[in-house]
């Protein structure tokens, strides 16, 4: 066998056998196979394509590249969730700790942000003194005693995966379904995942931008758990305007703890409440999707939720305090106002553009190296479906570097719609695929 | 401009642009784009094609990323040559002093060997003494003196196709048409050629393993010609089984004074006549192509051919007299009989894997690093068509390494086929096309 071999095999649209996909996995970690071996073959299987067994194989072999998390220890069924991406998407910092109050270990592994996306670590670290970074033994010892703990990817979690991601981002290969549902599923089956909940997302704001490509991708990544022993279930949602009011690191973390005090948009309470109540029912703590919808709703009134929250940053380095004041915390220096410049309903606020804006007021990373600036961000006065008069605020710009807001602004302003004419706001929760 | 969206519109089957191209061969060249950024692309190239334009507009860029070699100082016409390879291809050799001797200037820029394919350089560095790098200055001066001069690419001729040359051999990546007409024809772009006659060989030891690919291989180098206003020939060739009778460098330069003596295997003669007719019609020096056939042949038979390779040889530092002495010169050290287990007539002697042979016996490279070992190589004795009687002598093994010679001797037995009933010898010129 050799990666020669491997390449025109894919090249020319044959099937890889298992074997094959190991080799080139192993080799790519190991430093025996190119960066540029690898690209000629990533860009023949994104053109190419792959079967749901080589997709799975590859999941697989790119989950076995590193350590493969044992979660049995910790008793129960631990069941993961994981999100395709999108702007604003702030639901696993408040989904985790209700389920989490209901009873359900979390044992997470998330990751960092890249691009117009954000991620949960990054976020998580926008609280003073979160540590996201801890040994396996800790995160371990942090579930075992409080029920949850949200970590950062260990270093050798599907190193393979770290890999080919970063490879394909500078190949441009990131829109390959194969390729995306094997690195999800491969992060989720080494972190030790049993089951799993997927928040696939679609629209402008997501990688799927439409719905087909959407259930392509959940019906490859159901297969995959179904050949890799995974229960998995897809959960399709809308990615179309930014989810919530919020966009960047603090700031959602804001609208997280809000929305454990009962102040809760429609459109996250939708996603928290359809994926939470799956998560329920997977862990074996209850089989009627409605009733932990309520138990879940129940948890945030009597304050339960918001507890767990607490605990889990007291647990991982932060203080409570920071929670209950986190309003107060200093915020970025220049806050913006983005002023309408006509009346009429908003029928479009474009998720990826936000994203985007966003990233270059400093939310987020346009290079893996680059730093973060937490407080930057936007956030959403109006959200699509609402009114606005001419001259009233359509969002917030947040950010550290004057230089950026006049472009942040006639950004902002060209990516909304606005109509004479209500439109109804499409469903958050478009499918569910299982 | 970048690199990821000119990927991008590669993969997604869209025609690049002129300055696309130019940014992709100059950044590749200089080292800004990486090698699995331009190993994506190229494996995009390979599956989703190019149109005459960009694979003209290829051409160019590879030829412009170094020295264009200007010849116009040489008066008249220059004619190039190139054959896209093949096992025993001795043509230029031959053909290039006898249409030097009949008053066309050959002002020649060769390769080397990789693989099975044999390179007219390393065949010429077989001759003691014979320099095959020396100056630009010296090799036009030579052409001045004695009207020929055949020398090794120089190192600044079209680094760009050089690079992705290497490239596409590590990734699968070689038999494309586009990459191969443009890597050919920038290659005598750079080298000044003005008009081009093009030896496009067909079958098992060739690039081109059916007329249809050839065909088309042709026909994009032709267009590229007339797109890049360099007229263009191409005679499509057999490869079959090698060509003549010698494989291997010493051993094929021994077969060229042969034949410059008059000694003309059927097949080598065929495809010598026929490319130098059409070279002395587009250097200006005789229309009629069976009068310039006639002219080779006499310059062959009067000794003047042979006086001008031996000219040659003189004057790039080798000596006359060694190629009087060819068949004199220290041979392998183990030359070996392999033994026709049946009797009957030859219909297969395949070429590619006696190409590969000879190469396993040190005559050629399986990396660009290794050595060659000029003495090395198969003499065929019997060819397609013939009749042999079982114990009689098909071929010989030249080698220094003894025990490379059984396997070797396995291994061409392997690949010739005897039946019964004689056919006849195929067409060695299969069609003209310009």
């Amino acid at each position: 066998m050799n990666i020669l071999n491997i390449i025109e095999k894919k090249r020319d649209k044959k099937i890889l056998t298992k074997e094959e996909i190991e080799y080139f996995v192993k080799g790519y970690t190991n430093g025996e196979v190119a960066d540029y071996q690898a690209a000629a073959l990533i860009m023949a299987i994104f053109l190419n394509g792959m079967t749901d067994q080589e997709t799975t194989d590859l999941t697989l072999a790119m989950a076995n590249s590193g350590d493969i998390l044992d979660l049995s220890t910790l008793g129960g069924i631990i069941v993961d969730k994981h999100s395709t991406g999108g702007v604003g998407d702030k639901v696993s910092l408040i989904l985790l700790p209700i389920i989490s109050s209901l009873g359900v270990k979390v044992a997470k592994m998330s990751g960092r942000g890249l691009g117009f996306t954000g991620g949960t670590i990054d976020k998580l670290e926008s609280i003073p003194g979160y540590k996201t970074e801890i040994s396996e033994k800790e995160f371990m010892q942090n579930v075992k005693e409080i029920g949850i703990s949200i970590i950062s990817q260990t270093k050798n979690l599907a190193p393979a995966d770290k890999k080919i991601y970063a490879l394909r981002d500078t190949i441009s290969c990131v829109e390959s379904i194969p390729l995306i549902a094997s690195s999800i599923m491969s992060k989720k089956i080494a972190s030790g995942a049993q089951k799993i909940v997927l928040d696939v997302t679609v629209g402008k704001g997501a990688f799927m931008n439409n719905i087909s490509d959407a259930r392509k991708l959940a019906n490859t990544m159901i297969d995959i758990g179904k050949l890799a022993n995974r229960e998995t279930i897809c959960v399709l949602t809308d990615m179309d305007e930014p989810l919530g009011y919020n966009v960047g690191n603090l700031l959602e973390v804001i609208e997280v703890v809000k929305f454990l005090k009962g102040e809760m948009p429609e459109d996250v309470k939708q996603v928290v409440l359809t994926l939470g109540s799956y998560m329920i029912k997977l862990a074996g703590k209850g089989d009627n999707l409605e009733e932990n919808q309520n138990k879940m709703l129940e948890n945030i009134k009597n304050g339960k939720a918001l507890e767990k929250f607490k605990q889990l940053v007291e647990k991982q380095g932060g203080k409570k305090s920071s929670i209950d004041n986190i309003e107060n915390m200093p915020m970025a220096r220049f806050i913006e106002p983005i002023y309408s410049l006509k009346s009429g309903y908003i029928s479009k606020i474009n998720a990826l553009e936000v994203g985007k804006i966003a990233c270059e007021l400093g939310a987020g990373r346009v290079k893996k190296e680059d730093n973060i600036d937490f407080q930057a961000g936007i956030i959403l006065n109006k959200k699509v479906s609402d009114y606005i008069e001419k001259g009233q605020v359509l969002a917030y710009i947040y950010t550290n570097k004057s230089e950026a807001i006049e472009n942040a602004k006639s950004q902002y302003l060209n990516n909304v719609e606005i109509q004479n004419e209500k439109i109804e706001n499409n469903k958050t929760i478009l499918e569910i695929i299982k």
